[in-house]
């Protein structure tokens, strides 16, 4: 980047402009894999700043990546093509609810723990849940279009965003949607930003809906003897009648993980435990398990088990909240995938993986939530093994494909960003990416907002497990 | 049309080309105003057919424009270029539902009411709603995003849509999204088509999510003494803990046009009554009810009538399923509104609209759904009087410019079409109208799908309400 150009954005915000290696470095990673320099990081506050450093970054063609906690398991922020960074995770000063209107304002850096706590605090709530909330931003959710467990019930992050202030490529503020839930005015601007990864737009602000907070919850384990009656019960309980707020699975593998990491007395031996919680009046919550029970034992499975008090509960949360950390403790490179297939295929999808694990010799953990079928086949492996990792990368690979044969797709809520990009045209069909890249290009004329995300860059063919 | 190209349609689809001027003139109008004559017709009946269509259109620049049942109150079917209308409305074909996949795979032309049934045959449920369901395609639906009384709980037609095969300006086939709820691979094209009211390709088949139905009902009439009382009533009842599955408003102009219409003994002193109701275990719903109640109490309402079985509560949806047969049948033209505003804003949307209608002595009623800040404001007028008319502009530019004062929006679910086109700039300003523009011109760059809608031609200023 040309020193003038630095200095012009030193001057706009002085020391929160971060210019040394040491500062660079901390910034070129993310929860993925690969590591990549930006030239500068800028430690935005307003979108005063933002829309300059937007107008200087379309002058002079620099690449720019936003950034919040960086918690993607996608390279959703990696500054592949170095340019900008900008630092999202400082400015969390605008966190407004307006309980009558059942909406909040935020700002980028807020985090969305926070968002949760203020939302409950008035007896209302915001759904999206993704595992890392209590240190993601909301910035980072509305990019990727976070998940979490209960999007079974209540869907993902793009559900409950309706506005935004955006940053267009060339520096215009403009805004999209408004503060009520529906709004049919001209295209969808929100629901396409919204997880668009950062290539379309910088997201300033975002109005936010909130729903009344169930007023209770209540959690059953259900423990399995086959995987594959495991994949059956989903469906069997989505169509019981009831709507659980979460379903979430773990096999025998993501059990031993956590049982070894924090020995929370759970069944070793068993293949499969799914979690299932329902929220709502109390009176209620009883009577929708048994139905569940009910609805199991008609395909002979009886092994329910209803946690009896909150303490109880909260342990069963525990269970699924450590199964990543408990992955990570294990020593070696933890390869999240995100692989979703409609709800009757998940147990096709489960047969293939433990195929795929035995055939490549490989530790893959499965976990994940069950009643959108989005699995997270994880793999642990030692990346300093290339034996291995080509081993991973053909396992990878396989999944992906099996996935969408069976009608599903790459990602359930990660996003797509270096990580999966080789294998967008598998999915869509090189007509289906060039409808979204004529948006990108419209959008974007100069490809200065987040580079390198999303679309194949030509001859990219495979997993990005390595930066070299 | 060149008669070359109307001999290529013609060799393609037979009897199904309509060329003669009757036929034609039928497919000149829907639910708002103005008439325009298309060259030509196609009943179309298969994704290749209109394929081929669009690349022949593509080809000669012809305008080409989608049509469902046309019960559209926004002009969105209007060719008002000419060209050619598809008539999706025959092809009805494709009506498949995968219950353990909680899916349904609809061909255009399928007929909401229709969607409605099947899922309900499987003890699931479709909750888009819109009042025209039982002669409303879903292609239009689609093409609209339309609503409904279920909104406030469920969300609207986009928020069940999970995959499109579209054919684009220049006639390819795409498939956007998939059959799984989740899925965050590349831009959400889905949401992107669904509401671009046919302008950015042509919808050829839609895979739909469905959620297990509700096992019960149990509806309330709220009877109130002054309007604003009405309107404060509504944030009230959400911010209750409660979830109402519909929550509607009818004022006292609307009550009394029931109530001339239909006799069904309805509270004519009353200045507007709200219909709530909840859904779910039937043990539940009486507690619900009864925290409504006690909301309500707290602020000075006290006339709230459960109805006491389902035939009491059949009637008092019927009252609000006949608001508009009944302003229609007073005689004049019905022009329909679709202001939004954020919930708390909502009674001071009443009062204004009271302002305006005495101001402009116009005969205006007010219903819609409360539960979403969405009104329509109806207005009968004499459309042979230029100077009723003149005056029925200025109060629907006032109701607008209101509405996005308030921070609210010109359409909540009609759409923009060629009715409001006039006033888009006004929300969205001219760079917000200008990045939604690229979008249409990245995507259909001849312009030929669905012209003249949504983007205010040169000079615009106005409503359509005249075809001169």
């Amino acid at each position: 980047m040309e020193h003038v150009v630095l200095k012009e954005f030193e001057n706009m915000i002085g020391s929160r402009l971060l210019t040394e290696i040491d500062d660079r470095t901390s910034y070129g990673y993310d929860g993925s894999f690969g590591q990549y320099i930006p030239d500068c990081v800028a430690q935005v506050m307003s979108t005063e700043e933002v829309q300059r450093i937007m107008e200087i970054a379309d002058q002079h063609e620099i690449p720019v990546c936003a950034r919040g906690a960086s918690t993607s398991l996608s390279g959703g922020p990696l500054p592949v093509h170095g340019g900008i960074v900008l630092d999202f995770s400082q400015w969390d000063t605008k966190l407004e609810i307006y309980p009558d209107d059942l909406i909040m304002k935020v700002s980028p850096g807020v985090r969305t723990g926070d968002i949760h706590e203020l939302a409950e605090a008035h007896n209302l709530m915001y759904p999206p849940d993704p595992s890392s909330s209590s240190i993601c931003t909301i910035g980072g959710n509305l990019a990727e279009n976070a998940g979490g467990p209960r999007g079974v019930k209540y869907g993902v992050t793009k559900d409950f965003v309706i506005g935004l202030e955006i940053v267009t490529a060339d520096g215009k503020v403009l805004r999209t949607g408004g503060s009520t839930v529906k709004n049919v005015t001209g295209y969808d601007l929100t629901k396409l930003i919204v997880g668009s990864e950062g290539t379309l737009a910088v997201i300033t602000e975002a109005t936010l809906r909130l729903i009344p907070k169930p007023s209770d919850t209540r959690t059953a384990m259900i423990i399995f003897e086959d995987l594959y009656t495991a994949g059956k019960s989903i469906s069997k309980i989505l169509t019981s009648g009831v709507r659980p707020s979460k379903m979430e699975i773990l096999d025998h593998n993501a059990i031993n993980k956590v049982e070894d990491y924090a020995g929370l007395d759970l069944p070793r031996e068993a293949a499969a435990i799914i979690l299932v919680e329902v929220d709502g009046d109390p009176d209620v919550l009883v009577k929708e398990l048994r139905i569940v029970e009910k609805a199991l034992s008609e395909i002979g499975v009886e092994n329910v088990q209803v946690a009896s008090d909150k303490e109880e509960e909260a342990r069963l949360w525990q269970v699924r909240k450590l199964v990543s950390p408990a992955v990570v403790s294990s020593g070696y490179t933890k390869i999240s995938e995100d692989a979703t297939v409609p709800l009757s295929r998940i147990p096709d999808m489960f047969r293939k993986i433990d195929e795929i694990k035995k055939k490549y010799d490989l530790n893959i953990v499965v976990f994940g939530h069950a009643g959108d079928g989005n699995l997270h086949p994880t793999i642990n492996t030692n990346m300093r093994d290339p034996e291995e990792v080509e081993r991973v990368e053909q396992a990878v690979e396989e999944i992906f494909n099996y996935a969408i044969e069976l009608g599903g797709t790459l990602s359930g809520e990660h996003g797509i960003g270096t990580m999966k990009k080789a294998f967008l045209v598998r999915e869509m069909g090189e007509e289906g990416v060039e409808f979204q890249k004529a948006i990108k290009r419209a959008l974007d004329p100069k490809n200065i907002l987040n580079p390198g995300k999303i679309f194949p860059e030509k001859g990219e063919k495979r997993l990005v497990l390595r930066n070299d």
